[in-house]
């Protein structure tokens, strides 16, 4: 069964959630131009995911794809939170901001209960994961109305693990990706390897559907991602630049600038591994630090600083997240470019 | 113009030099089969290299390709030759073996004046270099007798350079590659990108032939890198199983083994980074190491080691090169293989 038949879309394109910086716009246009237009939701409170929901289901009467997080909460630590702070108390005496200690930043939410709740009001065809798979009874809920699970795997062994657990479709992550790494069974980013190693292992070590991602960009790129065997694709840097996105002004700035070619992995906005365009933060402290406290604490002590940078124009303390090739990022409605990146057959 | 007609080869695929664990032998299987065979001389002395070629040129009429390194020699730093050899000094001890101090390794030497002497009495077809190009006038007198000049090219800024200093074929060596990486004009390893990412941004500043190196190991494989817009791929790791290659037991061994599927970039067995399968002196020491001298002396203090493991059967000490996926490793002939590489069109 081809991907497109499995997942009821026109074309095998998927559009990568990208949490923070797309809501519902980005997704009705990829899914009217016949792609799979996803909405992330880790970032979203359940009044928000109804809105962005309902807003899609009334667009649109493609399938979609909703994507949550499967992390867990992080125990926090005040120690390591401290040093964070200190380390940063120097930016927030240049911009003149009081450091009060309990600055909240952008939350981000594991798949839980009341997820489920908003969820099964709305019953999305498609529900992807990004960490891993939440419990089975949880799972057992979005399956129980016949959605699709599709989950990232960035090494063979989280693709046994996803296929053995419930999967659908597994997402093979390569290196390349921008955002944040998908990995969950292992910290060690040496066993992070690049699209063109990682696709044709993870196709040949399971049995499911198996979606590129990491470096597709343009239409060539898609044949190759299927001629390498994958069921599909899934991209996320090229459609940064469109108007349905949600990107600001910085990022934008930053997706045309000169040091978007070179990204790197880091750990400072968030505390898990991403791939984003380097700034003046990753410059200073290096893109990965120890001191950044644990996944998704370390964007708290960030918060203040973004926002009096980001109203300078200046994206020295944000997350400008883009993956190895922004060549493919073009200023045109999210649809037309769902369009170009189908292979001329 | 196709590669294959620039190189004058039925087959757009190259063999990649691998020093150490081949010479003509796999050249000249690759070369019958339609491809292009490769001699790595870089760690052959003149004598040696007059061999293999003259071997080469008694078993084929066809093209084939002779690579040799362009890195400037280190100027020896005594300090940390100390300081690496007390970090192997415990090893000596265990295998019972003296540490003189003057122990040689592998030498692995520029391209250079007497090499230059050895290839003009043989006038091949295609040289390709690692580490950039040698000096205008060594570069010159190797076009003058017509030969292809080919380099890898790590990251784009490589390849523009390679492209304005002569190269008529660029490389582009994806993160997934094994052996020593080709970068030449930053040390930064975080510019170092996968394959997907790097291939379409080099063909795209360019106008040379980009020849795609890195994860290729299956028809498949092959097909998605000219989907790519690639002129041709460049294969190493598949190849280590051939009988035709020189791959010692220990590192047979290692890539039949389970430790093969997640490999390491390391500096610890020639100063260079280049990747392979982890082993005992990776696991110990970490992978990348700031005491290693500089390439290519890190190897001296190893050599005694290596052969002492070695002769009992273990690769604790050995460079194990490897790609991102060995999965296209096979035990048959290189021809069969090479035949085996070409898409079904």
């Amino acid at each position: 069964m081809r991907i497109t038949d499995t997942l009821g879309i026109d074309l095998p394109i998927i559009q990568a959630p990208m949490a923070g910086v797309q809501g519902s716009a980005l997704a009705i246009a990829v899914c009217e131009a016949g792609g799979l237009g996803s909405l992330p939701c880790a970032m979203l409170s359940s009044d928000s995911m109804r809105r962005e929901i309902t807003a899609i289901r009334s667009h649109t009467g493609r399938p979609f794809n909703v994507n949550l997080f499967c992390h867990s909460r992080p125990v926090p630590d005040p120690a390591r939170e401290a040093t964070w702070r200190a380390q940063l108390a120097p930016y927030y005496k240049e911009f003149g901001i009081e450091m009060r200690g309990d600055e909240a930043g952008p939350s981000r939410n594991p798949f839980d209960e009341e997820a489920a709740v908003v969820l099964s009001e709305f019953r999305p065809p498609v529900v992807s994961f990004h960490f891993g798979l939440p419990s089975p009874a949880l799972l057992a809920r979005v399956k129980a109305w016949g959605a699709k699970v599709m989950s990232s795997a960035t090494t063979v062994a989280e693709a046994l693990w996803l296929e053995a657990n419930g999967a659908n479709v597994i997402i093979a992550q390569g290196l390349e990706a921008g955002g944040h790494r998908g990995m969950f069974l292992s910290k060690d980013l040496s066993e992070q390897v690049g699209t063109f190693a990682l696709l044709p292992q993870v196709i040949r070590a399971v049995k499911v559907p198996v979606i590129a991602a990491g470096g597709v960009a343009s239409a060539d790129a898609v044949a190759a991602a299927l001629a390498l065997g994958a069921a599909g694709v899934q991209v996320g840097t090229a459609y940064l630049l469109c108007p349905e996105a949600d990107t600001s002004a910085v990022h934008r700035a930053a997706l045309k600038g000169g040091r978007a070619r070179h990204t790197v992995l880091t750990n400072l906005f968030s505390g898990g591994v991403a791939r984003g365009i380097p700034n003046r933060l990753t410059d200073d402290l290096g893109p990965l630090s120890p001191a950044a406290p644990a996944f998704p604490l370390a964007a708290n002590a960030l918060t203040s600083l973004r926002r009096a940078a980001e109203s300078t124009g200046r994206g020295d303390f944000s997350p400008l997240w883009a993956g190895q090739n922004v060549t493919g990022c073009k200023e045109i409605g999210a649809a037309a470019l769902t369009r170009e990146l189908m292979p001329r057959s």
